[in-house]
């Protein structure tokens, strides 16, 4: 880890703890994510893929605020059942993603203990004093919106579980499912103009029903209109799959109609695409989250699948 | 994990990170320590004590920093191995010291998986531009103090091991053991007195070889003058066991004879007990770690220890 931890800030490791300067005028955001193998990882992915995922599901929290990376601190306890070589691999990868986000290591913790091995990632970012993205902040009327593609990670787990696709389709889906890009220059240019953003990690649907809650409002999505990867089925029963699939790592936010134009600039800007799936409607009154997202068929009727998505502490 | 999340920073955990706002002139300090059970505590360690544990130790990372604390995230895996009612006795103790030590619960996640409980968390603290104390800063003549008392918690891994001990030394000695206390109020009170610093974690003898190293000196402990509990045993074996033994969580630090006064104005107003143990002297040239600490005996002669401390990645 040492060798990943060439920031100043870090001072080589040799303190008790990473020392930062903090500009006049910014506010600190801090997440915290782990990933246990066997849980969100399986035990025979690619350490390099691990590194990048723990990395990147944390940035994207920060993209999720409008945030930028300002730096990460690392807790891993490297299991008895990893080969003696993972330790390396799992930096080198960690390395390798930190360098494609620019983000500095500042510190942290290795550790050997228990059989599974657990890995822990604080992503500490900066927004300008105020202008932090929260789920609470859109209304009955504002646009839903969301960055990428929906699904293709879930049958990535698919193919990680062992299930057929074509084979250039089922290496794709995986490439998601390990790969997620978090959307940090998409987030940032979205502070001022959505009303409310999260990151989709537990499904589309169950992700949307929290955003509408925290805002009071209700979501509809229109299944037709949640954006595929050109290898992903897409009948109605497809999308209803990867509407409540996880691990997606897109943004989903919202925003008034009137700032169609504005969102489309900022997120080609960032180099992202985003699509309009639905909007906010007014919730119904005492309305539980998982009453609070409506998923509406190819010819206009309301679905309900089997779950939303996954639901954990 | 939610209860504990009251500060306003935390966002209620409904957001995917928090947000804090940042004084102008104060740096950042962070710190991340994992605890794995069977490596860091024993599995029949109270859940009370663990979670007491893994704050006093990153608290710990902060004091050595003269840090003032501003809060903290938690990352917990908890494994299959511990019975249900587990996570509600950690999260119960987690509160009661994050309470004691007024530090607020900003974020963090929770998740089961592995068989071990997992246990990581980041610490926050802010220092005045600048004040940050290191180990780096030291120079020969200065004298080498440290906090507290040295040994005890040694004594009381022993007990947890099942080594025999009076009763009611066996029992203050475990508490050492799993209580530590991180000098916050004494680090702070440092600032700008002790020319460098740390905590003392993996045992007295390494650590001081690793602060006189960074600071370019050699150590020199009189074992004689090392305080011990009225409860620890006292003969020159003893103390050199005690001082090779790990997780005090004391402060070493280093001073010019000059601000002797000033340090133990400075530890009195803090409520903490300091004791000078030695001074820094000039490095040999080339020396390595291991050879920058000296054990000075009852009768002046040069005294090596089986092994300095706990060595780990």
């Amino acid at each position: 880890m040492r060798a990943l931890a060439t920031h100043k800030a870090a001072r080589g490791l040799l303190d008790d703890a990473a020392v930062l300067d903090w500009p006049l005028g910014l506010q600190l955001v801090a997440t915290h994510d782990m990933l246990v193998e066997g849980v969100h990882y399986t035990a025979d992915c690619p350490a390099t893929d691990v590194a990048w995922k723990l990395l990147a599901v944390n940035l994207s929290d920060l993209a999720a605020m409008g945030a930028k990376p300002v730096g990460v601190l690392l807790g891993a306890a490297i299991g008895s059942s990893r080969p003696v070589d993972w330790p390396d691999a799992f930096a080198t990868g960690l390395g390798r993603a930190l360098e494609a986000f620019a983000v500095p290591m500042l510190g942290g913790d290795t550790v050997r203990g228990g059989v599974q091995t657990v890995l822990a990632l604080t992503a500490l970012g900066s927004v300008p004093a105020g202008s932090a993205l929260s789920r609470g902040g859109a209304s009955a009327g504002d646009d839903l919106w969301v960055s990428g593609t929906i699904g293709d990670a879930g049958l990535g787990l698919a193919v990680a579980n062992g299930a057929g696709l074509p084979a250039d389709a089922g290496r794709k889906a995986l490439r998601r499912y390990r790969g997620p890009t978090p959307r940090l220059a998409l987030g940032q240019a979205l502070r001022g103009l959505a009303t409310a953003a999260m990151d989709v990690s537990d499904g589309l649907a169950l992700d949307a029903a929290r955003l509408a809650h925290a805002s009071g409002a209700a979501a509809e999505i229109r299944l037709a209109d949640v954006p595929l990867s050109d290898f992903a089925p897409g009948s109605e029963a497809d999308r209803l799959a990867h509407v409540s699939a996880g691990d997606d790592y897109e943004l989903l936010f919202a925003a008034p109609a009137e700032r169609r134009d504005a969102i489309l600039a900022a997120a080609s800007q960032a180099k992202t695409q985003v699509t309009r799936i639905g909007q906010l409607s007014p919730a119904s009154p005492g309305a539980a989250i998982a009453q609070s997202v409506r998923l509406i068929g190819f010819s206009g009727e309301r679905l309900q699948p089997a779950r939303l998505g996954y639901e954990h502490e």
